[in-house]
């Protein structure tokens, strides 16, 4: 058996790949701009020149036994990235067959949260469990859930967009999707910097974002201003760990989980966010589920977590998908 | 191999038993009262005796593989009932061991509406489906979440109470969990009778149901005013399914179902409440999603669904489970 896989993050912004061994030690890695080229052909050229001369460098020719990547809407099924509005290439984008072929190694494919959800599942915060759900928390509300061990994809490969839960049913507000609403409108780093606004403009009491011009404000300028003692930033993270933790009540009934793992950007707030989650969850849970499930934070380096994810997905891979 | 399970449904009111080959065949079946007994024991020597009577009349003695049980709140994991409102015997009652060891027979339990979910995969309209979510919609609203071939248990064996999730987070209706807003609130037959006294309250215009006392107003009585043509019933039943779709619309994000299968009582109603359900999931659904998850009544009669599920699951019955 080969000892090492490949794991690829392909990001909006940077693609990051990374040698890894069976126990998920990163041999090493690297990474490229993902918005370089205008063509996939030529980011995947460059990929694979990049990756290769890795793989040289660290004596590992003929030993990477399968590769695997995290991507924006990437299919598991299919192999394919049919349509994402963080990538700018023409779609759909065979993305696994594509690989697989450059490299002459299999390779499998999932979307970014799911990838997350591997690596902590395998290396992080939820080694052990087969039942968890990993909610990422960057510019929007990504989710990979996991059920008796395996990652939910469902019939067609989409499940786990818990980003799109509706919160609010009525006046909610606007979503990329293009329905109101949505959980991600107000619990992503974006949401949390749109609440700010809502605050300030609706609002009155000093606050020490308003030395901010309001329309620059982002999600780390609130969580500096709630360290600082700031009330009215602390409010901010307090509305959006409510709604999370009332969605959160609602996810339990669902499947029921030992844990959820709070990741990514948000996830640094710490108990300015996880402590309103916690009383909102307590707060609105089945008594059946009350105190049950657990909230944690990712153990995983946020640059290492969908590398470790995508390369523990890599052992996955099967010559078979190839022949798609 | 031996060729029959005995299923068994433990309901509210009846509980129903039956002899069930591998094909899903009812070979024989019968009820009993569950509320005759105060002690479940005396219950227990009842349908034993009741069981076994039909049994030998079917040439059945040493040819039942196993017992499969569905019963309110039953856990599949540990084999017990901890708890629950529809049953008046003394909790908790560890369900799988004293039938087990009353009949020398493997028993596996779980609850009535994981039951169907089981029967309708094996036997009615979600025959080959891997990922599909029952609805039961009685007096309160149950359901079975298939993933991967696999009824969806959770970390604790309770996964699966999409009756409570919250449809309105303010000002909704009291629920008898203690909560407010859930979707059984509104989607039960019960949750119908309550929007028909509530529309003839606020509202004017005559309907056939002002001919009703109010408090004793069904279900049943707000279908057959529909299907007389009444404006008012029809608005009623509109409004469920509007509730039940936007419902399904954001259970769809969890986990992709292939279809959602309407069963109970109110699934009747037909297209009066599967119209609505349908054009609230369109109205409300993801993009990605959009056209793809059916809506498919049960196929299975009710009486038999629960049995036939129960049954299914005699199958996977093993005697490690008596040891608990």
């Amino acid at each position: 058996m080969k000892p090492y896989v490949l794991g690829i993050d392909i990001g909006g912004t940077n693609t990051v790949f990374g040698i890894v061994d069976a126990r998920g030690i990163v041999i090493a890695s690297n990474s490229i701009k993902t918005g370089k080229h205008a063509k996939f052909e030529d980011y995947l050229d460059e990929l694979y020149t990049e990756a290769m001369r890795l793989i040289k460098a660290n004596d590992a020719v003929d030993k990477i036994y399968g590769i695997g990547i995290g991507a924006p809407n990437a299919n598991y099924y299919t192999g394919m990235i049919e349509e994402t509005a963080n990538l700018a290439w023409e779609m759909p984008i065979p993305l696994s067959r594509l690989v697989s072929e450059k490299f002459g190694i299999p390779c499998a494919v999932t979307n970014d949260a799911n990838a997350a959800a591997i690596g902590e599942m395998t290396y992080g915060a939820a080694r052990g469990m087969k039942d968890f759900i990993m909610i990422t928390l960057g510019t929007g509300v990504g989710s990979g859930i996991v059920i008796n061990g395996q990652v939910v994809y469902g019939h067609d490969g989409f499940a786990g967009e818990l980003g799109h839960l509706i919160v609010k049913r009525n006046n909610g507000r606007m979503c990329g999707c293009g329905r109101t609403g949505c959980l991600e409108t107000y619990c992503s780093a974006t949401g949390v910097a749109r609440t700010a606004r809502e605050f300030l403009e609706v609002r009155t009491e000093p606050s020490l974002l308003r030395n901010l011009p309001i329309e620059d404000i982002t999600s780390k300028d609130v969580y500096d201003a709630a360290m600082s003692g700031d009330k009215l930033a602390k409010e901010i993270f307090e509305y959006t760990g409510k709604i999370l933790g009332e969605a959160m009540a609602d996810m339990t009934v669902f499947s029921s989980p030992e844990a959820f793992i709070i990741f990514g950007g948000l996830a640094k707030a710490g108990d300015l966010i996880l402590k309103p989650i916690r009383e909102a969850m307590d707060k609105n849970m089945l008594s059946v589920f009350k105190g049950k499930p657990k909230v944690l934070l990712s153990e995983l380096k946020e640059a290492d977590a969908a590398v470790l994810g995508a390369s523990a997905l890599g052992w996955e891979a099967k010559p078979m998908v190839q022949a798609q």
